[in-house]
């Protein structure tokens, strides 16, 4: 349980500084939250750029205020904020402390610190929901197939109880979270602006039915704006917050793909579905599995249970085709039956040397076709009772 | 230069045996095809399967008659006959000798020697042909997509002078063979019967085109037919003859894959163009794609030219989107700009705090906002020139 103070405290610092910035979540394991506010207020900063950011913010507002006015808002818009110290809060985000992105050099790659608190609207406690839960992101501007592929997904996933996590966004993860809303399941939509907010407005019906049925959930207080940045600051709690990550289709140069490279760096399954090369929104899939030996290529429901399943349990069937009786012939048998008149009879020595097989070799697996049907014997020798296919 | 007692000895042995046999092909290299063929009359064969196979056959005929009339149509059948020791022999198919198949139980996947001899039709050295080529094999019942990409993929490989080799079938290997002919380029279809009588009969115009402008290749006589095990016996050659195999098309048992399985023993590049989950017959493709580390995602002719191109030469280029004036914004300035009101203007104050930056850093981001076009200064602040785009 987490004290008043200290929950006013991580939403001032929530609101001083974006989400995900390292120096901060250092300053409040070590001094607390509280503490962490009053040092940064008094300019105690310990590195130029969050000074300067802190001293920007306060051109904006007293923290203080803006915290106790965000907070109060909190029963009207039918949320709760959840802080480390509560048990709902999701323990796999802890994670993102040690989160490091390869090459990384712009700053939303590089300040990937746990949030500092949650804002939660949504009748389900989110470390449960989240315990058994898989991510499907994906492109906006989806193709029938995508948007196809990710409902299937989403109700497939919600169907077997698992919970959906997404975006929020059109087309892919909108997909997503159908798909699991027609399953009756439970979906999450973490959103990089306020709860009282969710962007896009053309998903403001979608979100009604998250927020009564499932979760919506965002870092930033309410009224803050979806800045292009924000996405990418958000992405890291999708990777961190769930078991395991679905790309469905993403475009050369795409923020559903900066998810999957979070979720690599994370070491949490990293799952991509291919699609046709003819596609420019299957491109940035095709280059994940390209250049991550880490992602796995997933065809469906069975592939990403295998992933994210526990060992042993939701193992994908073989991809199998329809056996046929022909499929038990040893080579010398499919030899002889290839070898007979598709018209006609012909006798056991003919079929042997055609077969390039000793005769009793062919009266043996002449007999076998004859058990299985393949093979008729008539008065003058044999013949077939249906053509083989080639 | 193979010597004519040699050359009717190989031909005998590829009828009493068939090709790939692999105690006949260490025989040969021991003793020569002619002692070879000697000891195998005389009953000699070193097991009984062989010697099995060959009492079989000589009830069909004499060795020495059958090869004697099949070498007499070679002029007839404008053929001619190529022999290891014949400058036009293809030395990469000599891997053939060491190729084993993990967990190999049949036969079509144990006896995978080398050629004991190949007939070919067509006026171009076989080796030269070969000796920069690429296969590129798939489904008979192939759809629109896969039909698409393999002409294209034909097509772009031949007017890159890169021979391209298939099995002639129905489908994939038809469009291949086409797309490299539309190019004006060299095609090679390997068949699994006489190159007499190509199979299937229902492509001969496409195989006579190949003859006048390609080759047609075949280990087995004038008048062989194509019986089933034959396509798998053949496929070694594909695989073998070939810098590298693409698989464009596979439904989930299919013959295709069985050749990139060889391409794969052999250490030879291993392609696989992905395609829609659901699609059937792309089922094959994506399981190779996940069960066999070797096999490398390829979308089109740029990643195939990357694998069998000389190292330096033919890599491809990385996907990328358009690039766009806003890429080169770092992560300040695009807080700024995305931190402004899509409608009217905004002071730099008020725009530093919203964008939680310094105002000194607010006012140069703006100018290089301006200098990009994408901010425009107004009397009482700053205006987007265009929104965004999130």
């Amino acid at each position: 349980m987490t004290s008043i103070e200290d929950l006013h405290a991580r939403v001032a610092l929530t609101w001083l500084a974006e989400p995900g910035t390292r120096s901060v979540h250092q300053l409040v394991g070590r001094l607390g939250a509280v503490d962490t506010l009053e040092l940064l207020l008094d300019g105690g900063a310990p590195d130029d750029t969050l000074r300067a950011t802190v001293a920007a913010r306060l051109e904006a507002g007293d923290p203080r205020a803006v915290a106790a006015e965000a907070v109060a808002l909190v029963d009207r818009l039918g949320a709760r904020i959840v802080c480390p110290a509560d048990d709902e809060w999701p323990a796999p985000l802890g994670d993102l402390e040690r989160l490091e992105l390869p090459g990384a050099t712009r700053k939303v790659d590089r300040e990937t610190a746990p949030p500092l608190c949650l804002w939660v609207r949504g009748g389900w406690p989110l470390a449960e929901v989240l315990d058994r839960s898989v991510a499907v992101v994906g492109a906006r501007a989806a193709t029938g197939y995508g948007v196809h592929v990710a409902t299937e997904l989403g109700y497939g996933l919600a169907d077997r109880e698992w919970t959906v996590v997404s975006g929020g966004a059109f087309g892919i993860d909108a997909a997503a979270h159908r798909g699991a809303l027609n399953a009756g399941g439970v979906t999450v939509a973490v959103l990089a602006c306020g709860v009282d907010r969710p962007y896009p407005m053309g998903n403001s019906a979608l979100f009604d039915r998250i927020a009564e049925t499932g979760l919506l959930v965002s870092e930033w207080l309410p009224g803050a704006e979806p800045l292009r940045p924000r996405f990418l600051v958000r992405n890291r709690v999708i990777a961190a917050g769930t078991r395991g990550s679905v790309l469905v289709e993403a475009a050369a140069r795409s923020g559903a793909a900066q998810t999957m490279h979070r979720a690599i760096a994370l070491r949490r399954p990293s799952m991509v579905v291919p699609g046709p090369v003819t596609s420019a929104l299957s491109v940035g899939a095709h280059e994940l599995l390209r250049e991550y030996g880490d992602t796995r290529l997933v065809t469906g429901l069975a592939h990403v249970l295998e992933e994210v399943g526990r060992i042993g349990v939701d193992l994908a069937p073989p991809a199998r085709g329809a056996a046929r009786p022909t499929d038990i012939l040893d080579d010398e048998a499919t030899m002889v039956r290839e070898s007979m008149p598709r018209r006609g009879t012909v006798g056991a020595d003919v079929l042997a040397a055609r077969a390039g097989v000793p005769v009793r070799t062919a009266l043996r697996k002449l007999a076998l076709l004859e058990e299985l049907g393949l093979v008729a014997r008539r008065d003058d020798g044999y013949a077939l009772t249906r053509p083989p296919s080639r």
